[in-house]
C-alpha cells in the first residue's frame, strides 16, 4: 500500500541527518496521498540510522492507523491538522534545526532580507503566537496545528511553506516530502544569514518588494524561467 | 569484572569525538555499577583513538583502584563524589564542549527557552558559584563534586542531569553512560541555541511553565507517551 | 569545442560544494575564452552531483547559444556583462555562501581588517547600491552586471576580484574559473572573520595602508615573492 | 639529514588541514634541531595535499639554505627570529585559523576565562602592537619576529606558547612541531569560546588566579599529575 509514497517518506526522513537538520530523533517527515486520503509518517523515537520502510505508519486524517506496528510520531496530530487545512500540500517536515529554532525561541519571524529567501518564500517566514495554557494542556499536538493555521489566516501556505512555532521549532511543507525537506534546508540557511545580517546592520530594512517579487516569481508560477522548465 | 559496564564506558567515551564534543583528551566518561559499588572510568590523558577496554580503570567510591594499570582520569574524585550523592545515576560525562563551556565561562545557567531543552531538562541548567581559593587549593576535584551537589540542594539531579561548573565546563549524568552522553549532546545543542536566541531577542522570557511541563512529562515519568514505550 | 575550458568550468563548479560554498544549486561558474569570444556556463537548476561536461552551455557575449541542449544559468546575462566590461577576467563565480551573503544583505562592503584579505584583495570588497525598481523589472540579470560595473568605476576589478550585490550575494572573478573559485573561498572566509572582529571590537579601524600594500604586493605584481615563482 | 625532524615537520604540516586550521596554503610549520642549529620548514605556496618530505627546506638560523630545491615559506625569517630568541622551543606553527585571526584583527589578546585555556596557557594570550610603517617596509618578516619577542619581554614564551600578531594572525610554538600544532588547536578553540563568553556576559572578569594556577600546574612542571606521567 502506498509503496511509492513510503519510499519518498523514508528517503526524506533520511535526508534530515544528511543535511544536518536533526540531532538524535528530533524531527519527522510525513507524506500525504490525496487520492486515498492517507498519510505515511515516521514512527516515534526510532533512530534514523535504523529506520526502514516497514517501520513507517499509515494513517487516515482522523488518526486511525491503517498499517504499521509502531506508534506514529507524537507530532502526528499536527501533521493531520495541516493536511486537512492546507489545500495542496503533500509533505510535512518538522525539525529542531538550530538556527531556525533560535528564531522560534526568540518568538520572531524571519524577515525577507535577500534573494535566497525570496527564491523560496514570498515574504517573512512567520512565528506563531505563544500557545495558551489551555491549548498546551488540551490536545496539544492538534492545537499546535491549529495555531499554525491561525498564523496563516491571511497568508498563502503554498507561497510561504514554513512556520516557526513559538518556543518550539519550525514546521515546513511542500507539494511532496522531498520539497518539504528542501524548504526545511532553506529555512535553516536563511535563519542563519538573517541573524548575521542583523548583527552587521541592526537597522537594515527588509528587501525591496519589487526584488522579492522578481526572485519569487522567476522560480514560481506561470512566468517562471529558472531551471530547465517542465 | 564488570565486562558489560566496561564496554558501555568504552563506547560512551568513543561517542564524545563522534558527536564533536571533545578536542584531544578533553573529556571523560565513567559508569557506575550499584550492585558491586564499583565505577569504571577513562584513564588520564589517553587519546580516544587509542583507547581500549583494557585501559579502563575500575575503582570503588573511596578511590581505591580495583583493576587497571593506568592512572584514572584526574577528574575521578568529582565522579566519585557525584555517584555517592546523586542517588540513581549510573554514568557521568565531562567535556569541554565549546558552546556549553562558553556559558560556564560566562558564569550563567542555560534557561529553558524552548521545547528542545524541555524534552530533557525540567528547567534551567544551572551554573555553580565560583569555587573559593581554599576549595581549589585543597582537594580540588573532590571539592568540584561538592560544589556541584551544593548547586543541586533544591533541585532533582535526575530531572536536570547536567551542570556547568563556573570558569570550567559541563558535567552531565544519566542512568547509564549512554544516557549521560546523550544529555551532554543536548546541553551543547541548547547552549548554542540559547546564545543565538538572546542575540535575536535580549528580552525574551523563559518558556511558559505549562509548556515546559508538557514536553518534559510527555517524555518522562508515568504518563510519558513519546517513543515506542517500555 | 573549447574542451579544456569546459573541463575547467566543470571542475570549478564541482569545487563549490566541496568548499561548502553552495546549498542545492545556489551558485554557478563560467569561463571565458578571449580568443574565440565564447563563454561556457553551468546550465540552470542542474544539481552539482549530476553535472557533466556535456551539460555545459557555450554562448557568445551577445547571448547566442553556440552549443548545448540545456538552458544556461539564469544569471548568464550578469556574467556576459562582466566579461564585456572587465578586461582580462576569464572566470566568474556566483554563490550564496552564507557569511558573504550576510554582508550583502546588510548592504555593507567588507573592509580590509587583516592580512588574509590583503593577500587577495587590495582594499575593501565593495557592496553595490540597492537596485532600482526599474532595473529589477527590466532586464534584471543584465542590469545586475551594470550595477556591479558601476560599483567599480573607480576601482580595479583585477585588484578587487569580488563584489557583494545588495540584498543578494557575492559575485567573484579571476583570470580563469579556478582563480575565481579561489577568490570566492577567500571572500567567505574574510566575511566570517570580519563579522567576528567587529563583535570583539566595534571600533577597530581598517588595517594600516602600508600593511595592505605589503601583503597585496608580496603576492601580486612585478615584485611578488610569495610562492615558487613563475 | 634530519630525517626524523623532517618527518615530524611533514606530519605537523598535514595536521593543519586535518584540524581545520588552514584554508589553501595559509599556514606553515617548522621544526628546529638544537644540536645542528638547523631548522626544517614548509616551502612557500605548496598545497598541503601535494606536500612531500623532499619538498621541505633545511636552513640555518642565518637563513642559509642547506638543503632543498624549493623556496622556503615567506614567513621563514619570523621563524628564524623566534628560534634565536625563545630558548627551548623546537617547533613553530603559523596559521590564519579564523577565530584566533578575528582576535588578532580586533587587536586584542585572549584573556584566560576558563580552565581550557589554563590547561595550556599560563594567562592571557597576548596580541602584539601594530607594526610601524618602517618595520613593514623594512625586513617585514624578520621585524614580525622582533615585535613578537618584544611582546614577550615580561612573559615566559614556554608558559604562553602563542601570540596574535596585530591585523594578521596567530603564531604558536612548542618543544617540537607536534606540540606547536597542539597549541595552535587550543588557541583556536579558546578564541571561539572567549568570543561567545563575552557575548553572554560582557562584564565577566578573568578567571580566578588560583584556578589558573591550579590547572596550569596540574599539567605542567614538577608537581604535574595529569596524564600517565613521564
Amino acid at each position: 500500500m502506498l509503496e511509492s509514497l513510503k519510499e519518498q517518506v523514508l528517503e526524506a526522513n533520511l535526508a534530515l541527518p544528511k543535511y544536518g537538520l536533526v540531532t538524535f530523533t528530533w524531527g519527522n517527515v510525513s507524506g500525504y496521498d490525496k487520492e486515498s486520503g492517507l498519510m505515511v509518517i515516521k514512527p516515534s523515537g526510532v533512530p534514523y540510522e535504523e529506520l526502514k520502510v516497514s517501520d513507517l505508519v499509515v494513517l487516515d486524517l482522523d488518526g486511525n492507523i491503517v498499517e504499521g506496528d509502531l506508534k506514529p510520531s507524537s507530532d502526528t496530530p499536527t501533521h493531520r491538522y495541516l493536511y486537512r487545512n492546507f489545500e495542496g500540500i503533500g509533505g510535512i517536515v518538522h525539525t529542531h534545526s538550530p538556527w531556525a529554532t533560535s528564531w522560534a525561541q526568540a518568538g520572531k519571524g524571519i524577515p525577507a532580507l535577500g534573494t535566497t529567501q525570496a527564491d523560496y518564500f514570498y515574504g517573512t517566514i512567520p512565528c506563531t503566537r505563544r500557545m495558551t495554557e489551555k491549548e498546551v494542556k488540551g490536545e496539544y499536538e492538534w492545537e499546535t496545528g491549529k495555531v499554525i493555521v491561525e498564523t496563516f489566516q491571511d497568508k498563502d501556505p503554498l507561497a510561504i511553506p514554513s512556520v516557526l512555532v513559538h518556543s518550539h521549532a519550525p514546521f515546513n511543507w511542500g507539494k511532496d516530502p522531498n520539497e518539504a525537506v528542501h524548504n526545511a534546508v532553506v529555512v535553516e540557511e536563511v535563519a542563519k544569514m538573517a541573524l548575521h545580517t542583523y548583527q552587521l546592520n541592526p537597522n537594515i530594512a527588509d528587501m525591496d518588494s519589487y526584488l522579492l517579487d522578481k526572485h519569487y516569481l522567476r522560480k514560481h508560477g506561470a512566468n517562471a524561467y529558472y531551471g530547465q522548465g517542465k
